[in-house]
């Protein structure tokens, strides 16, 4: 745990009109503090809001099980993360490992959709409760050290999320399309993006798009890059493209 | 499994003298191939032989169990990834579930060592025998279509790793050590690099290298590089660098 994070309710309306806030923790984040960091009296640690400022606390006091903060908020936000992320659902197993590291490698929206190659079940699994996957995000953003959590919508009809919601969901930027084939990485598609640019990576199933989707997403403006001929588990090209695309994004403009 | 891999012995030393080799299959391959591919006489598979060239199977013949394939294969033999890994031990856990995700990412070497904040005992982990990693790392090849088997080799003193064995292991090539600090991304590093360099690539463990270690990189050659601001645990971080180094050694001097 590199951050941190509290509920928005927790720092809200106490001590308003002072730059400070005091917040007693006696949870796991306190055991954290008490046991793993071991922190006394004086020091400090990173802490954030959720979907908050970020800032630094000094420890005021630790008991057996608590332990008083004394928060020091940034004036600003931290920007949310410029990609967003389409993907066909993974089984329930892959999703609930995918959860926390997407957070990590930080993403806006998570767009979660059926496809041919998807099974139909795994839409019922609870990996897709609020209840299953917010604990995880935050786990996510705690590692990163990032406040901003991602928005997740879920769409069971690929067809009709392209066609009817896609423009809402994403209504302007640069729009990729992962495909094995293809010779061109998002590097090469994102060279001259402008700074202020959302991107859009889609990312499909075990076994890829079915012809009909690919021939979608081209139709709706998305370009197909890849990583080179290798075919990689879903799980490991999420993680590996949302790397490039980033490292594209963050460093790419600077080298092109 | 988009490849069905042989062991050498398997198809060696039968038909000498012929371009065509015929093997026949019983086991969880000529399940995968009746249960899951759900082939027919005449049906064209994907195959290769470890650490030997791909090639391209017929089906011959199909019994309840068994599956007889003639299988021609390419004159030339992949080439070795050109990324080799230097990984700090992470986790048996974590571990497990890398070996099979860097096979697949393509990595020629596999460097495993010690350093401050990596726990003792995890080197005594049965993760780290051949009997449990190498069926991980073929089955990261046949996700990937790669023949090219990493080699492995396990190192319990990072010190005398990196003064005494780290030359012969690795001659020549460019060091990159991953650090989270830095400004520099593998690809600003790696934007001339010759197309027969190899490239080192030094990942560390959860809460990262220490003071030493890092001098220690740097005075062996290593220039660090890294992701951005975001702290990632260490499988998504390992699965993330090595996608971006990739992309930078495929794509990149296309771009600079």
């Amino acid at each position: 745990m590199n951050l941190i994070l509290f509920q928005p309710n927790e720092v809200s309306d106490t001590d308003a009109g002072s730059a400070e806030r005091h917040v007693t923790l006696s949870d796991a984040r306190a055991r954290h503090l008490l046991t793993v960091l071991r922190v006394k009296p004086g020091d400090h640690v990173r802490v954030g809001i959720l979907d908050g400022p970020l800032g630094v606390a000094t420890v005021r006091s630790v008991a057996d099980d608590a332990v008083a903060l004394r928060c020091a908020f940034d004036a600003t936000i931290p920007p949310r993360p410029r990609v967003d992320l389409l993907l066909a659902l993974p089984r329930p197993k892959v999703m609930r490992r995918l959860w926390a590291q997407i957070a990590a490698l930080g993403v806006g929206h998570i767009i979660l959709t059926n496809a041919e190659r998807v099974e139909r079940n795994y839409f019922d699994t609870h990996v897709l409760q609020p209840e299953c996957y917010e604990p995880l995000l935050v786990e996510g953003l705690r590692q990163a050290r990032d406040t901003r959590r991602p928005r997740v919508s879920i769409h069971r009809q690929l067809k009709v999320l392209i066609e009817d919601h896609l423009d809402a969901l994403f209504p302007g930027g640069v729009r990729l399309v992962a495909h094995p084939a293809t010779e061109k990485s998002p590097g090469d598609v994102l060279g001259h993006i402008a700074d202020d640019k959302r991107l859009l990576l889609a990312v499909g199933p075990e076994g890829g798009w079915n012809a009909f989707e690919m021939g979608l997403f081209e139709e709706h403006g998305f370009t197909p890059a890849g990583l080179g001929r290798r075919i990689l588990r879903t799980d490991t090209a999420c993680v590996a493209l949302l790397a490039v695309v980033h490292d594209a994004l963050n460093f790419g403009s600077a080298r092109v």
